[in-house]
């Protein structure tokens, strides 16, 4: 075991909670401009970035280059929510006029979100090298909060990580601020449960941001709840994403549908939490304009490297136990097999609504360029109960439908039923692709993630790191400057319910 | 064991679960309607409701008149919530007219909170059998979330919550919704553990609120994680509250703070969540002031009849390990000692920073009428730092200060630091009453709650209960109403980044 690894957790936190009340970085406008010049710095480095990512991942350049933007905008995206200052949620009830007006007390009482504490560990993620690398979603958001960030590296990637820590540090080091802001740690093989351990237990470490396997982010849970003062976990796991299809969309536009949706099982080999690995075409129609797309686009698909040797066992043996153990499936296309031991061929596999209610592992996450279609009765009464109950929750789910659908009863079920099982639905689109802005949630209800109600991109993810506290009769020279009289920060705050206008003093 | 207590929570919580899809409940227009009905409904009987709370619990009439006030307002401040529709947080982000600014693909992305699930256990606390109980703060916020709600009564005092069992399904039936919007269930010493794993283990329970012990509330949190799909405990467990009084106070009106402090800790006999008990006085001033009121209320105050045998069993013991283990201790005062096996004396110790700093039992919750005194240095390098490590977090942390102190950076270092380890942060006054309102922070980090991301009282509450969705390109007709174009619901929403003013179609 590599003791050495593991008693570089400590230091690294130590470093980062100092770091963390630095003036500057407490202070929101030069957090902000010091988030801002990491993001710029990333950007200037883009090309030694994307070479290094696409060496260790097997990733094209292409398909790390909106990876990449996607990075260097999410922490610009949140320098801005930090210099606009409303995601602090201040509200303010000065005392009623009329004290019998008041419920309970008439204090005057000001609230607003303060970071849960000074350093948030991250986890990094296999599949996402920069958008959940280093400096991704989870650290940016922290950041954003007025946390430092210890991030534990995925060992898969460890140049690409190495290369963004010293970009960002410097970026800090220009800005005037500590580079232990950002603090890194590894594992490998030996040692991976014992940092991981060592950092989730660590006293001064306030909340942990994973995205991975179920069973690593559960185990990670386990090690949070366990301590003295348990610290909460974000945990983005497993999705399987299901797609419904009605007959109408079969007709209308199959090939393009069955195109589309092979587009989004291959992009990045369909190691991304949003792959759709649970097609469900609606029967009374034709399926083969569907599934001849399926079987072309599958087919053609030559083998390739995948994200990690433990990656690509990890596909081999979820799609030996569909194809092996469920009682009505058929191997509809085999991509390329290759020959490299990280290679892997895509694959789809056909089965039917029988299996998928009895046979509760072929729901189960296929972490690859792999799916399983099952044609299914919209229209019959349990149909969809039954499916629904037994693929259980997800990231996302999606629907692709005509006009006329639209005053089908079903249909119209069918989509609210959706909403219950995922934090995003899709109409007439695959879910790969994150848009990430203001509406997005990137969450879901178990196991897509063990707290449905956050998100990890987009603005909101900043709450994940924060907790409210509430000032009761304070001197306004003790208050932090976003409740003070006057606003002296200018921001957005709710005052006697009211939504006050921007501006201030 | 009383077998028929847990056979009767399934069928509860299936009628729960068959009324939460009641179509009147899912429109939010009529649900306000209907927690407005319960809101009068209680009021309209509130006599009787005082009369019963008082027999069962031995709180007064005048102790139970605000809190029954706090009930009834409580559930109108739900039912204005729902009305005015914004607390969903919609936001909408339209595809970028310039597809490039968009970060990620360039959909249409809708978002709101939606419940969590269909059915809230809530555990009603022994102490506020108002407003911690049937139809308190977790109730009335699961029900404006959109839940139906199963409550688990506590044993202490069914004949109240009967009694507001009956009104409330009454006020559901004349609004011509279903009775069983509240489902009831309760225990026995001997079903306890049972009757509380069948709600909490329930596949179609998505959520529990809790209030009451720590060794409670951690069972109830393992029952909850060990689930299939765990669901999310909110469970308000154990404060000590310490209030801080600067030298400066205490020169200037230490006998106004001693009479408040006893009349604050002596409120309901000391049985809050709330109660003072621990006081650290600076030193360097004459406490003889402070201490001298102190002494003579405890003194004076005639013993009282607790809320329950365990309530008061709990308190002798923790009582007696302070006055027996602790080394520098001295019972300060004690008031009568009664002669009901339900009753016991008022305490106050006095005892000194190391001991603080050293018997880390000190600082446990003495839940009744008992308190802690301990001078401190609170200009030491280390004295307000060793403190606070040992004492954790708490509901509440107070400080009583003169406008001099202001000044002094101690005294302001100390503000930020009280800030770390409580949900509201008081200022000359007492942690008792507090003032449901928007700004309000009812929680705390842990051991204060177990999520100190979340309050029990104050609107904020309903968010407890609910998850975002994001609905992406989704045609408008499948769009819940509050984020279909033209804002059907007339609610503030975020469109595009930017406030929407109210008012809409």
């Amino acid at each position: 075991m590599n003791a050495a690894l593991i008693e570089a957790v400590d230091p690294e936190v130590r470093r980062a909670w100092a770091a963390a009340e630095h003036p500057r970085w407490r202070d929101p406008a030069s957090r902000a401009d010091a988030l801002e010049r990491v993001s710029l710095a990333l950007k200037k480095e883009s090309s030694a970035i994307l070479d290094q990512a696409s060496r260790e991942t097997g990733l094209t350049r292409d398909e790390l280059t909106p990876e990449l933007a996607r990075m260097v905008r999410a922490l610009r995206l949140f320098a801005d929510l930090v210099r606009e200052g409303s995601w602090v949620r201040a509200a303010i009830d000065g005392p009623c006029k009329d004290p019998a007006a008041a419920i309970g007390p008439n204090h005057d009482l000001r609230r607003m979100l303060v970071p849960l504490g000074r350093v948030v560990g991250v986890f990094g993620a296999s599949n996402f090298p920069l958008a959940y690398g280093v400096c991704g979603g989870d650290t940016a958001s922290a950041w954003a909060a007025g946390c430092a960030v210890v991030v534990k590296e995925h060992p898969a990637h460890p140049k690409t990580g190495s290369l963004i820590v010293t970009i960002a540090r410097g970026a800090f080091e220009e800005a005037g601020l500590p580079r232990d802001l950002l603090g890194y740690v590894r594992d490998d093989e030996t040692a991976g449960f014992h940092v991981a351990r060592a950092l989730v237990s660590h006293e001064l470490v306030c909340a942990i941001g994973f995205t991975g396997s179920r069973g690593s982010g559960l185990a990670i849970e386990t090690i949070a709840r366990e301590r003295d003062v348990p610290i909460p976990v974000f945990a983005e796991m497993s999705s399987t994403n299901p797609v419904f299809i009605t007959r109408g969309a079969i007709e209308a536009r199959g090939p393009e549908i069955g195109r589309m949706i092979v587009s989004s099982v291959l992009a990045r080999y369909g190691q991304q939490c949003t792959c759709p690995g649970l097609i469900f075409p609606e029967i009374g129609v034709d399926h083969e304009p569907l599934l001849g797309e399926i079987r072309r686009g599958i087919a053609a698909q030559p083998a390739r490297r995948m994200l990690s040797t433990r990656v690509r066992e990890g596909y081999a043996k979820q799609a030996s136990t569909v194809g092996s153990f469920v009682p009505e499936v058929e191997l509809l296309a085999m991509g390329g097999e290759g020959a490299g031991s990280d290679e892997a061929p895509a694959l789809a596999y056909l089965t039917d609504w029988d299996s998928v209610r009895s046979v509760k592992f072929l729901s189960d996450e296929m972490f690859g360029p792999g799916m399983v279609i099952a044609p299914i009765d919209f229209a019959h009464p349990s149909a969809i109960e039954d499916v629904l109950a037994t693929i259980g929750n997800h990231l996302t789910a999606s629907l692709f439908h005509v006009e006329q659908d639209l005053d089908r009863a079903h249909i119209r079920g069918l989509c609210e039923r959706l909403a219950g099982i995922a934090g995003r639905v899709i109409f007439n689109g695959v879910p790969t692709g994150v848009r990430v802005a203001g509406a997005m949630v990137h969450g879901g209800p178990f196991p897509a993630t063990n707290r449905p109600e956050s998100t990890a991109a987009g603005p909101l993810a900043i709450e994940r790191w924060c907790r409210p506290v509430c000032w009761q009769n304070c001197p306004d020279v003790l208050l932090p400057p976003e409740l003070r009289d006057g606003n002296p920060r200018g921001i957005v705050r709710v005052l006697n319910g009211v939504r006050e206008a921007a501006g201030g003093a």
